[in-house]
C-alpha cells in the first residue's frame, strides 16, 4: 500500500463496464448475443482522437494495467513500469485503454457470466474465443470510444500476438504495433505445455466438466498445477538459479515429499494463490486462443505474405534468456516483415528474466520502449 | 515381436531375484531390514571377474536393458541400442549387470512391497532412497556377483549419477564411469519440475496420502501429468517440432479443448501409458533421489575437491539440444575433474533429440562411445 502516490503513476484510476448489446459471430461459428467489457483508461484523448494506445494483455492478464484501484491496494496494475507520466507508454502524451478480454474472469463476459440463453452461467457452454475475435471485439471497443486509429496497439507475449493481428485486421486503424516477447505461432512444445495445464484442470474430479460453479466448487488442485507449470516456463533456468538456487528452507534435507527446496514453496504459493482468483474455464480458453493463433496459417504458412496486409510500424522486441517465446521466433517474425517490405525496429534486449521479462523495468528495456514511444507521440503532436 | 532374435542382440533373457537378508542402513537414517534386487545379466563373466560393467538406469527405468523377455515381446530392452554384440557395452567382452534400483516398481523392494514390520505394503512409508543409497546397495550387489571391480558403471541421466557417485564411494572399485546426459547436480528450474510431477501426484484424490494400494486406487491422473510434463522435458523443442509441428489431428480447428494436435494425443497416450504400469510412490523416490543428489554439497560446494577422491578414468558425454541437462552441466563437470586432475574424455554429441538422445543410436554418439569401451575392454583382455 502507498502512502502516497508515486509521481510517475497515473494515480487513483477507476475500471468501466461497457455493454455492447450487438451479436458478435466469432471464428468458431458461434455468436455471443451480447456482451460487457471492462475497461481502464490513462491520460486524456486529445480532440481528434489520435492520440490512443491499446493495451493487450497476456495469458492471466486483464484491464487492471497501471496505477491504484485505492490507497489500500498492495500492488499497481500489472505494467505499471511502463504506463505512466515520464514512462514509455507516457500518460501525458497518450490516452491508454486497457481492457479485460473477452472470456476473461474479471468482469468482461466470460465462462463465469450468465448465458442469457439458459439463465445460467456459461461454464463450459462459453465459446472458444481466438485472438482474431478479441481484436473485433476491440475494434468495436475503439468505435464507443471514439477512436478511429489507434496511434499504436501494445501488448507482451499473448499481447502482442494481438497486437500483431490489428495489424492485419485493420490495416488502417493502427499507426504502430509493438509487439514484445511474443511469436507469430507455437511452437509444438509450447502448445505441449498448454495442454498440460489444460489436463491439470480438466482431470481435476472438482472440474466438472467445466460446470463446477453449478457444484459450488473450484478445481483448485488443476489450476495450482497449470500456474506450476506455466510458471517455469515464464523464468530462466538462470533467474530461477540466481533466485531460488538449491537453496533449502532448513538446514538439512528432511527426506521427504513436503516443499524443502525454496523454489518449491515459491511455486505452491504462486500455484496455491492463482487458484483462489483465476477461473479455470478461462484458462482454458486463454491457452487455446495461444495455440490456435497463427497468421500466416490461411496464406500457405507464409507469415511474408500475410503481413503484406499490414500497413503499421512495427516494434518488435524480445529478451535473451525468454525460452518460452525464444528471440529467434521474433526474428522470424522480423524477417517475415521485411520480406514484405514492412517497417520494423527489432532489439533483443539482454536480461535474465526469462519470458517475464517483458514485464520487469530493465534499463535497456525502458530506453528502447521509450524512444520508440517517443516518436510515436511526436508523429501524434505533429 | 521379433520373427527372429536380430543377430546383435544379447537374445531371451531372464531377470532373476536375488535377496539380501542383511540390513541396510540409509542416508536418510532408517534401515531396509532386507531386499530384494531384479537383476540381468548379459555375457559371461571372465575367469579373473574383470570384465564386468554395470548398467545404471534412469527416473523411469528397470533392470530389462538389453535383449527380448521372450519372442512375443513388441520392444527389446530400454539400452538394447546399447548393450549387444559389437555394440558399444559389447558383450563379446564384457559381463554386463542391469538391475532394477532399490524403490523401483520392477521387482526390487520398492513401495509396493511388503514392509515385514507391518505386514501391509511399505507405500509413503518406504524411506526415501538416494544415489548414494543405490550405489551402497549395487556395491553389495557386486560382492554377491563375485565382482572386486567394475571394468566400468555406466549410466544415463539419473544413471549417471550413479556413476558419478561410485568413483566417490567406491573409488577402488572402479576402473571408468560413463556419465552420460547427466549433471552432478540439479538446477532450480529441474527441481521445480519434479515438484510439479510430485504434486500431480500427491494431489490426486486417488493418491490418499501414498496409500493408494488399501484403497484400492491408482492415481492415475497424476501420474499422467507427472509423465506429460517429464516428457516435455525430455525432448528438444526442435525434435517436437520436426516430430509434431503445429499438425492437427484432424482438418481444421474444432474450437475445443480435446485433443487436435497432435502433439496433444501423443502426449496423453504417453501419459495413459505410463499411468498403467509405473507406481506413484516409485516416481516421487526417484525425482527426490534427483534432487538430492549433489556430491559437491559435502566439500563446500566444491565439485573438484569432492572429484580428488576418485580413481576411475571418466568418459562424459552430453548432447547439444538437451536441455534438461544442458552440455553446459556437463562441461561443469568435466572442468571439475580436470581440477581435481582426473583423467577424463568428454565429448558433446550433435543431436535434435534432446535429453532423450542419449537412448537414440545415433552415429557419432555410437561411435564415440565405442571407441571408449573397447579401450575398456582392450584392459580387461591385456
Amino acid at each position: 500500500m502507498p502512502d502516497s502516490l508515486p509521481p510517475d503513476s497515473v494515480g487513483l484510476v477507476q475500471p468501466q463496464t461497457l455493454h455492447f448489446p450487438e451479436p458478435l459471430t466469432l471464428a468458431c461459428g458461434q455468436a455471443l448475443p451480447n456482451y460487457d467489457l471492462v475497461v481502464e483508461t490513462y491520460g486524456e484523448l486529445n480532440a481528434d482522437a489520435s492520440n490512443a494506445v491499446l493495451i493487450c494483455h497476456a495469458l492471466s492478464g486483464h484491464h487492471h494495467a497501471a496505477g491504484f484501484h485505492s490507497m489500500d491496494e498492495r500492488k499497481p496494475g500489472w505494467w505499471d513500469s511502463c504506463i505512466g507520466p515520464g514512462k514509455p507508454i507516457d500518460t501525458n502524451h497518450f490516452f491508454v485503454v486497457s481492457l479485460n478480454n473477452l472470456g476473461g474472469c474479471h468482469g468482461s463476459t466470460g465462462p463465469a457470466s450468465i448465458n442469457p440463453d439458459s439463465g445460467r452461467a456459461y461454464g463450459p457452454d462459453f465459446p472458444v474465443v481466438t485472438v482474431k475475435d478479441w481484436v473485433e471485439s476491440q475494434a468495436r471497443l475503439a468505435d464507443r470510444l471514439g477512436i478511429q486509429q489507434w496511434a499504436a496497439v501494445v501488448g507482451g507475449s499473448l499481447g502482442g500476438m494481438q497486437a500483431l493481428q490489428w495489424s492485419l485486421s485493420f490495416p488502417e486503424r493502427i499507426r504502430h504495433a509493438v509487439v514484445i516477447a511474443s511469436t507469430p505461432r507455437l511452437t509444438a512444445q509450447n502448445i505441449a505445455f498448454n495442454e498440460v495445464a489444460r489436463k491439470a484442470i480438466t482431470s481435476d474430479p472438482d472440474f466438472h466438466d467445466g460446470r463446477y460453479c453449478e457444484h459450488d466448487a473450484v478445481p483448485r488442485r488443476g489450476l495450482m498445477l497449470a500456474r506450476m507449470v506455466g510458471h517455469i516456463t515464464y523464468l530462466s533456468d538462470a533467474s530461477m538459479g540466481e533466485k531460488f538456487g538449491r537453496e533449502l528452507r532448513e538446514e538439512a534435507y528432511k527426506f521427504g515429499y513436503d516443499a524443502e527446496f525454496q523454489v518449491e514453496s515459491y511455486l505452491r504459493y504462486q500455484g496455491e494463490r492463482f487458484s483462489e482468483t483465476f477461473d479455470a474455464n478461462t484458462y482454458l480458453l486463454m491457452t487455446r486462443a495461444l495455440d490456435y493463433f497463427d497468421p500466416a496459417f490461411e496464406y500457405g504458412n507464409d507469415l511474408a505474405k500475410a503481413l503484406t496486409q499490414a500497413r503499421c510500424e512495427f516494434l518488435v522486441l524480445s529478451f535473451s534468456t525468454d525460452w518460452r517465446f525464444t528471440p529467434a521466433r521474433s526474428e522470424e517474425l522480423v524477417k517475415a516483415m521485411i520480406a514484405a517490405r514492412r517497417k520494423v525496429s527489432y532489439a533483443e534486449i539482454d536480461a535474465p528474466w526469462g519470458h517475464d521479462a517483458f514485464l520487469i523495468p530493465t534499463p535497456r528495456y525502458m530506453d528502447t520502449f521509450t524512444a520508440y514511444m517517443s516518436r510515436v507521440a511526436r508523429e501524434v503532436n505533429a
